[in-house]
């Protein structure tokens, strides 16, 4: 279990204590606050603050006095305009922060999106746990043989097992050989006391990269969604994509609203080019068409004709 | 008044709605929430919502559980190192949303901050109020004669009511035709039945730099001491100072520990150049020094006697 | 005209100071450099210093040495790969800084875009020049009475007149009052040596905000895209859009492949939401469609019909 | 030796391919355009394109046309002055672009400066090289009893060579594995005809921190400083240390000017707090002072003593 009784204990005690606030709240949110969902083996996510709501897009967009009387089938549609049209800003209004547990070569993805806030656990000042990501026999899978930077068929059941059986033995070892390099174990005893060991900036490059590591994470709702646009994707690495997948979950009970819009026009939607437009429309006139004489590629082809469910 | 008996009223609707929140509440804060505290003749601040108080810090430079057992004097020792040290991730933990009402010229200084997020009242969408900044008496002053972006002297009183008629009766003409070119009175009264007036977007170039406008603000507390550091400083010109100094006062409330360091470290310190440091070590075992030798200028120099108070 | 004959000059001697560089270099943006592009009535646009063309944007997006035997053909796929699939950090590794001449109500939309580096001439420090903008009676319109932030109808010849009469003559004075305020002429003369004046970070704010302004701007190549979307399309404000289509120009000439793509995907193209998407794929089959059953707005419909060209 | 053969023909073909540029151009830096500078066993570091110079930085202060006439001497003063009073935004006014190969958990603390652009070696993509940073004996070190982040006394001989054989054993063995999981060699070979491998983007977790990355990586100059400032320093850990002083090198080439300011404002100089600056007050008057009533803690008054050499 990635989370133990003290912290449990700890995790309780601060859902206890309940302030009283002028804020504006997300009773649903509230409801999960600190709480760890569990991903991958060790690892989780939980929120630890928020700022704002949807009625906070909303003041912002009009820029005026608090909420007032406004009914709510005018915040959603405002909500849906401001979602289609790309206006971004109010979404950056709202604002929160989340403790994440995940595999540094997760990590080393996440971080790419630049515009958040971040404190990671320093591997430079203390040790890291023993924890390590092994993948489920189902989630294993062969290179895919179409896309350079994704995955293809299932492994056999003999195969998975022996890919499992590597993974768990490199990461114990190289981990074992990290307390004797500290010369420290991770609990904190000195293992040979004729011995100093090295620096822990140094020992923790012998660490594999599935190692799990801890940040906290803040970031405002627009660059969250775009965040989420990007890595719930199918095109995602399957590791990060349950992150994700847990925190459109959160998106959810936080800020509905902008949930729902965002999957009509984000999730659900998609692009076209010029030349496709335009292959469209006459498709719509019942035209006969040629995707080389519209200068299509034969993949921008075959991928129109899927999403569009053209025979 | 900047703000109307309507808004009060609004204002009031805002504070009386209680919720309960696991969140870290500040309770100071909470006790301004949403009032505005009046700047210049027709400007305001207030704070909307914010996320977050020293305990925030404490916890993500500790990237731990909770902040549990720690007693106040060890939050405060941390906070003053992170300060001092300028490790700033940790103070951007937390973030802050501000209303603001502010005259044109100042609203452009302050935009140059670009890691805020901003809201402002939209002139291509709507009639910006009659309202421009008039300095009081007091507030005027001569182009200074040795700071070539300062002010000098202040004025006689016969100048200085000269000028404020100046400002005024521009500024009054200017949207006067303002209402004329939108053929349209602030109140939303079409003015010339047979006249079409020219759209919102145009017709606001006419107005002066001191007409007033309003925005949501919103930054993290990093970001904020960066601002406050350069626009509290008395280099800053006044009108933006002003602002700068009532959200001195709500940091203050907000995040009393880390107010406590900023003002040691930031507002009350300053910085040594090496040769400066060279000198200063000169000095202080009894030699003689020569500021030209040390490789200092004489405007260094000189102010580093202020600085240091040597004689 | 907006450059004067001592700046014709310099930009001459610039132009004839030719360097040799082993970095790569884009001839036709080369042919153009420091040149000043006029738009509108006093402002310009002017490339003074680039860095990158479409090769290093395959490189980053190779991460391998040099551009080596990679064929056009295969850099212009990829670019199109890269643009299609909102791959956008290999167009950050281009760079290009601007020196532009904008009315003060055009710079406050431009300053929004916060991924720049901005350097404007500070009237704190210097006096303004005596140069505003005024509208030609083409492009003077009334407000749309469908877009809230827009332009509808051209005005009469006679109220157009009265219009540029109302602008002028407001300019003029507030400019004069300034000059008065400074007790200083544009030209730096002392107006009456009896006064003091005020210091120019005050007279400032008695100009109009079409008053000139000028500062020079750097900018990626991804960001650049990014502005030039919003800002060169149908709903940007002409003043605003006049400096985009300059810019576009300036793209061609730099990266005539990237380019290329962007028309294609971007300012050509679409996006549809998922409900769209739904519609769209019913359409294609011949079947009978209601946009309410769909949940599409009229709003919505009628574009999509628009754009689509379904009747 | 980190480059071979073919890619040092490819870089000598590079820079042999000498084109004219009416920009500006750093001619020591033209030197050193795309050549590898060695740092540590396998890594390195080349730029490979810049923007701008000293002059740069001078004219967006001046926001003025060209270089005209303005002297080297007045130029030099003017960076010091910005340099001095941390006038940052015409510093960003140049930009450069570096290739470096480096070990995965050095480039996490390095990707931990967001306000750069990144293209890095993928591999989701590509099979990562067999190359992993093994530390010489002499930079072996055991942990700092002092400071928590940081190395204290060298290993002995035996202690040391002991460390370098895990490293080397435990990065082969995982490295090793790694070509099993993906059932490929990194030349390219099939292992083992009969099985499938899993994906590159999960057997790449079982790689070493330790194993070399490399990255395109672009910024601008403010903001390179400012990194350099914290990675140059003695607190930074060694590893990246010497890319900072690799870097530190190429600033001087490029822009010696702001290199020196550089230098004397920020290397060499130091921040005092309030508290701080009373006290030097009172030593410089030959008061007596006690470190504890001045409201200092032991370790910033023994700071000071050494900082300022007093006794």
């Amino acid at each position: 279990m990635p989370v133990n009784k003290e912290q449990l204990e700890e995790i309780e005690a601060l859902r206890s204590e309940i302030s009283e606030t002028a804020r504006v709240t997300a009773p649903e949110l509230e409801a999960v606050l600190y709480k760890p969902i569990e991903v991958l083996d060790h690892g989780f996510i939980r929120v630890i603050d928020y700022m704002g709501d949807d009625s906070s897009i909303v003041q912002s967009a009009r820029v005026s006095y608090g909420k007032g009387t406004k009914k709510i089938s005018n915040d959603k549609g405002l909500i849906k305009y401001l979602m289609r049209h790309r206006h971004s800003t109010p979404f950056e209004m709202c604002e929160i922060k989340f403790h994440i547990k995940l595999p540094i070569f997760i990590a080393r993805q996440w971080i790419r999106h630049r515009t958040a806030n971040v404190n990671e656990y320093s591997a430079r000042y203390s040790i890291l746990d023993k924890e390590f990501y092994i993948p489920s026999a189902e989630n294993l899978a062969a290179q895919s043989a179409i896309n350079n930077q994704g995955r293809g068929d299932a492994l056999t059941d003999d195969e998975a097992s022996n890919v499992i059986q590597i993974l768990k033995k490199d990461a114990e070892q190289t981990y074992s050989n990290y307390e004797t390099l500290l010369n420290e174990s991770s609990e904190g005893n000195i293992i040979d006391e004729s011995k100093s060991g090295i620096a822990r900036e140094l020992a923790r490059m012998n660490l594999t990269l599935n190692t799990y590591t801890q940040w906290y994470w803040k970031i405002d709702l627009n660059n969250l969604l775009h965040f989420l646009a990007l890595r719930a994707d199918d095109h995602a690495q399957y590791e990060i994509r349950v992150y994700a997948d847990a925190m459109l979950d959160i998106v959810k009970k936080w800020v509905p609203l902008t949930y729902e819009a965002f999957e009509d026009y984000r999730i659900g939607g998609t692009e076209l080019s010029a030349k496709e437009v335009n292959l469209m429309r006459k498709l719509l006139k019942g035209e006969k068409v040629s995707f080389e004489e519209e200068g299509l590629s034969k993949r921008e082809w075959s991928e129109l004709q899927r999403k569009f469910e053209i025979s």
